[in-house]
């Protein structure tokens, strides 16, 4: 097989940057080793940025999320008996997030590259990447019980933290690391969300959150130990703790609903340098990993192939590489925001268990900072609703 | 001897709270257990923010200040090669900073309260604080070779960090700590500052600073390790990593001077809570301490004195003793903001040897954010520059 841009993973990001490329009349097949019910149910974030829906609606595939998405304006914030609500828009010139799960987003760009005819090969395992450096990067994969060859102008990898993309970059290449001693303990929900907007809690006990995939169906997180096993946690215990960390009162009700998914979500913060080794370029969870609190993850690989949808246009425009040889600078300066500002969100919110007393008086202190002072308050505003794409 | 307000400590804390006790017409005795001489010439601060510049002024106490104090309407950062400056008066709304050193301060304060001959004793130490909880606290004392006792409508304990007044304070007190695992080697010189204004470095080697105490008078500070014996460096090697970490090129030189003094300055975050025990109460150091990296601890104790003595000459003219019930609470609400906000500035700036690569980045990722976002960059400047002496 041939193609000008071999893409590995169906996942939002190899999913993207096919749409971009097939709408700029630039070919590409997508390789994805799992099916394609995994690849449509697989939960993941829910929070799509400003910048983030105005690619997907540019790129054809927002018709549903513009009719199924909730548009948001704020997040709440409680912590020591207080509640706060940051006004994105009132802080940010407008700026706002749209609730709209990213299962969403995949079933959409699923459904629009099969229309189009676009090569997209479920169950379709990539083994290798080999001769980055050269002209004709390759993808050895397997597919329906035998192996094959994809020759390519340029290999992505959209493989994720664990995909094989990774392996063709030189040992020089640099990995930034850092693990949290906790996770998140995850339900799905059919009950309406009982706050219209997400509320992140900081509590003694641990953090919380309560987010939502539709107005029908809510999706609750607890801070847990990072060995935590889910089925430990029975339904009811989980809303008790909910209840508890949340500050549930007189004025303010959790509905509790049936559970239709319970999954513990590590934490980590992972970045590869560079994203780019000759013709194989790394884009989203493959390249960079942040803990899921500020909901950066799909974000930033729509940051990605955006940058690189755009340099692979300007050389086949231009015959100039030069924009896919920053393409790497270009978005690790957004990563690393991005980085920075998941870190802060996650040790804004949780207990750590080696935190000092010292350290949770400065976690208040940072809370009445960012609900006191509009400078703070905005740059956390303006970060959660996203980068610029181009920064 | 009895008098109304017994202020244990002559530095800044307990010198300008005699000083508006004496303008309010509340009389009190200072007790310093050190002579005139080393008060006067302890290398300590020499940041002034506006809200200490007007309350100096206000108390009679500015002259010298507002001839030979320098006013600083920015500080630059450097990291990275880059170069940025924060320009307080754009980004607060007018305010700025006076460079004007603690021991200046304190020649001040004790020429006007030996003018008015308020009693202020040197070579007075204090023993202990008793009886607390009664109408009338006393304090036992040695001067001139005797024993003597301070009996007290209140106490306050300005005697720093190593003072006796926390002493009366019950068990229950709580106290919130850090140590750092550096410390800063300080050069006084001879020498005209090689910039007009505060240029604090992030290096991969340490954090450096470049102050000054006068257009004549410079003030160096390097990081080094916590352990560091002052004598282990000699002057051409201070000035050595001086330039290496300040990053000094073709367009810009370190001057070097004669050194006058060389020392270490330990790192550490402390708080006692309350700063309220019956009648007795805390200011200053006594209450807590920063890292100099913010150069907080004296306006924190401008703050504290300010607030405390508001509150006693409210109980004098209405009787009623509800603002120094909150005394503690008033104060601890900016003492945790200047906490935060040293830590902060301290761990953007300085190498932990335990940092990881990640870390690291996270830093350059922080300065990045602080130079290119205009609500990060308000944050430090208003910070900097001072909290409200009413939050």
């Amino acid at each position: 097989m041939r193609t000008t841009v071999g893409i590995i993973g169906a996942g939002p990001a190899g999913l993207l940057l096919a749409r971009l490329l097939h709408n700029a009349g630039i070919d590409s097949v997508v390789l994805e080793s799992r099916d394609r019910a995994y690849v449509e149910h697989r939960q993941r974030a829910g929070i799509l940025e400003q910048g983030t829906v105005d690619v997907l609606r540019a790129a054809g595939a927002g018709a549903r999320m513009d009719r199924e998405g909730l548009r948001h304006d704020g997040i709440e914030l409680r912590f020591a008996g207080r509640r706060h609500r940051v006004d994105f828009p009132a802080l940010t010139g407008g700026r706002s997030v749209t609730v709209y799960a990213q299962t969403e987003v995949c079933k959409d760009l699923i459904a629009r590259r099969l229309e189009e005819g676009g090569p997209l090969l479920f169950e379709a395992e990539a083994l290798a990447v080999e001769d980055a450096e050269s002209q004709r990067p390759r993808v050895r994969f397997r597919h329906a019980g035998r192996q094959d060859v994809l020759e390519c102008a340029y290999v992505v990898g959209c493989d994720g933290f664990r995909g094989v993309t990774r392996g063709v970059f030189p040992t020089s290449s640099r990995v930034y690391e850092r693990t949290y001693p906790y996770a998140w303990l995850g339900i799905l929900a059919d009950v309406a969300p009982s706050h219209d907007e997400l509320v992140y809690a900081r509590h003694d006990r641990g953090f919380a959150l309560l987010s939502m995939r539709s107005p029908s169906v809510s999706r609750l997180y607890l801070q847990v130990a990072a060995d935590t096993d889910a089925d430990d946690w029975t339904d009811e215990a989980v809303w008790d703790e909910l209840e508890r960390r949340l500050e549930t009162g007189d004025d303010w009700r959790l509905e509790r609903g049936p559970v239709t998914q319970k999954s513990v979500t590590p934490m980590r913060s992972y970045v590869h340098e560079p994203m780019r080794h000759g013709r194989v370029l790394l884009a989203g969870d493959a390249a960079h990993i942040v803990p899921p609190t500020g909901a950066k993850g799909l974000n930033l690989a729509v940051g990605d192939v955006v940058t690189l949808a755009r340099a692979l246009v300007h050389e086949r425009d231009t015959g100039s590489s030069e924009l896919l040889e920053t393409y790497s600078a270009t978005c690790l300066r957004r990563v690393w925001q991005a980085e920075r500002f998941s870190y802060d969100l996650t040790t804004l919110l949780h207990r750590d268990p080696a935190d000092t007393p010292f350290d949770a008086r400065l976690q208040l202190a940072r809370l009445d900072r960012i609900t006191s002072h509009r400078g703070a308050e905005t740059d956390l505003a303006e970060a959660y609703t996203g980068f610029p794409l181009d920064a």
